[in-house]
């Protein structure tokens, strides 16, 4: 199947963009933020539970999926889209961030990385075209290149990691046999400007449909991490969506927005929520906090999820203190609700020519964000 | 706020009956299954969810809610179905069943029992006043006597306790104040004719408007299940509801309706759920099997529940394998659409005359049954 994945920005105030990225599934408006469904579901909550929050796009596992059930599988049974009942569109990432965090003892050569599982330390090898592969038989609408994500404040590691990540780069996009499919190049580099600068430049001059940002959030200060999005936005095309890579909390977003990113993931909302944290506008709360017990309003009453419509804080506590699940199912719906909420919010005062005022009103009246 | 219960039977077939039991939550329609929401949530599931199934009555247990959260938080809270968001009718047992079963060094005599709890080791009592006020609290449409239950072979052990259950059921009317709760009488009695005969007659002379069965499916054989049932359904009266206990396979519910009961409570589709086991009508299938790896079809290809309209077996097994609460939730959902789905089907059958039939075909066709 032949697609023309296309990239319209409806609107820009400084770097912030609003835009429309056409996939087979749909088109994504953005700037937008994706749950993670690692292990090909959003835990805790049903693909009927997320459309019904306006989740437009969710991110799958690559490194996830290969181990357990098999790509090969998920291909048999018509593609993760089917697979896991989600018709919206879906992104995998390309597995190299597993491998380096999950994996165990692993071997990096310039042509791929050999590891064992974390499941259950059986022998594995992912190369660029393996990683393409495997992410071609997932089928996602939007697909990942092989990288090499390292420790930010190492120079050295960082400049050879770069060298492979720019390599597989190349291999994937050449491996790449699906038209179907967004390939985005990954940016790395650590907290280097000449780097993160050289990888820019070198992925732009590749064409591809989309960028990401990684090795981002895995331990530098905001404030390196802010200064790099700047750096990068100048070194990539205006025209093509950037995607910044495990990054979530709302003032993350709204400081990524500004700087010119569309698309976010993160498992933030996600977890918080099966460790009874609720993200709110005034902060994260701990459901299970005793002052909580007899709490009749919502977790957040300015929230329309299905959980700040029908239930209380204090029901929620007993839920998470007695282990059920419903408890997590609740926390969850209202997370995602908060940060897609958030998105729509952003997008729309993007096209309504707002935004700056909307990020002023943002820093000044949610509480994580002073 | 006063209410005026009342059991209209529309049709007779046998001892089978099809029925309406108003309640002031809603009319239930009978006979039915009632799904249990232990700790005022049915596991794994959402109230949307719940009343997509079309579950009708919802079961929540009196000695869990008692010690956590507490009666009195939850009446504060405005009762039951304001607190879980359960707007249709709620039973609550009488806290006896557990006490017995799940509390830790309890002492009987014949004012109540004092236990320590399951959770904390904290001591407490229960006294049949103590349940009706507890009841009283969570609010529930149908409320249960307080009783003893015994195993079923101690003919001594149930001697004393029925005396102390009768004893009980008395004080328990006495001390019911709400209008707006019926509150059922419970037969107890062992595997023993002639102590079941006398309880059912002595609750029967006290009037209440429906009466429960218990005491059954606790290690008696399934004959003399049966034979309790019919010989039960002889000495009470057939203008109100009869309640069987803890009773719910597919096959409990075909014999017990032919039998005369309307009711029927069970954690055995949520519990079989989280075990990776799903009924239908080829039998309980565990879906982590390796057999079901590959496999492309519903767990249940005759079932229009959201599981079975719109996942793969391979895909829950997977869900199973990987330990994702999404595993659960598709299986509870399915587990209790075939309940309650089934229920529904044998209503329509005694009100169109045919319940004979359909009972011949359920044990004809579905694989438990046979």
């Amino acid at each position: 199947m032949s697609f023309s994945f296309s990239f319209d920005i409806q609107s820009k105030e400084g770097r912030a963009r609003a835009g429309t990225f056409r996939t087979p599934h749909g088109d994504l408006p953005t700037p937008l933020f994706a749950p993670v469904g690692t292990q090909a579901t959003v835990k805790s909550v049903t693909p009927a539970q997320l459309e019904e929050l306006q989740a437009t796009l969710v991110l799958a596992n690559t490194y996830h999926l290969y181990l357990r059930p098999g790509d090969e599988l998920i291909a048999q049974l018509g593609g993760l889209h089917e697979f896991m009942h989600w018709q919206r569109p879906i992104l995998t990432d390309s597995g190299g961030f597993q491998v380096f965090s999950l994996a165990d003892s692993r071997k990096i050569d310039q042509d791929g990385v050999t590891f064992k599982s974390h499941i259950d330390g059986s022998t594995h090898r992912i190369t660029p075209e393996k990683s393409i592969s495997i992410q071609e038989n997932l089928g996602a609408d939007i697909i990942m290149a092989f990288d090499e994500c390292s420790p930010p404040y190492d120079l050295a590691n960082n400049e050879a990691a770069l060298e492979r990540t720019h390599a597989w780069a190349v291999r994937c996009l050449q491996a790449k046999t699906r038209s179907d499919q967004a390939l985005f190049g990954i940016i790395q580099g650590g907290i280097f400007p000449e780097l993160r600068k050289r990888s820019a430049e070198y992925l732009n001059s590749m064409d591809f449909p989309g960028y990401a940002i990684g090795g981002l959030s895995v331990g530098e200060t905001k404030a390196e991490t802010l200064s790099i999005l700047e750096l990068v936005d100048e070194y990539l095309p205006k025209h093509k969506p950037r995607y910044l890579m495990g990054v979530g909390s709302p003032v993350d977003l709204v400081t990524g927005v500004q700087r010119g990113v569309d698309i976010f993931d993160c498992v933030l909302p996600t977890r918080l929520a099966r460790h009874h944290v609720a993200i709110t506008r005034a902060g994260r709360i701990n459901i299970a906090n005793a002052r909580y017990a007899c709490d009749a309003a919502p977790i957040d009453d300015t929230c329309h999820c299905y959980a700040c419509q029908n239930f209380s804080r204090a029901y929620i506590r007993h839920l998470v203190l007695a282990k059920e699940m419903l408890g997590s199912t609740l926390l969850t719906i209202h997370n995602l609700t908060t940060l897609v909420t958030l998105m729509s919010d952003i997008r729309l005062a993007i096209l309504q020519g707002c935004f700056e005022q909307f990020a002023a009103d943002f820093f000044e009246h949610w509480e994580c964000a002073s």
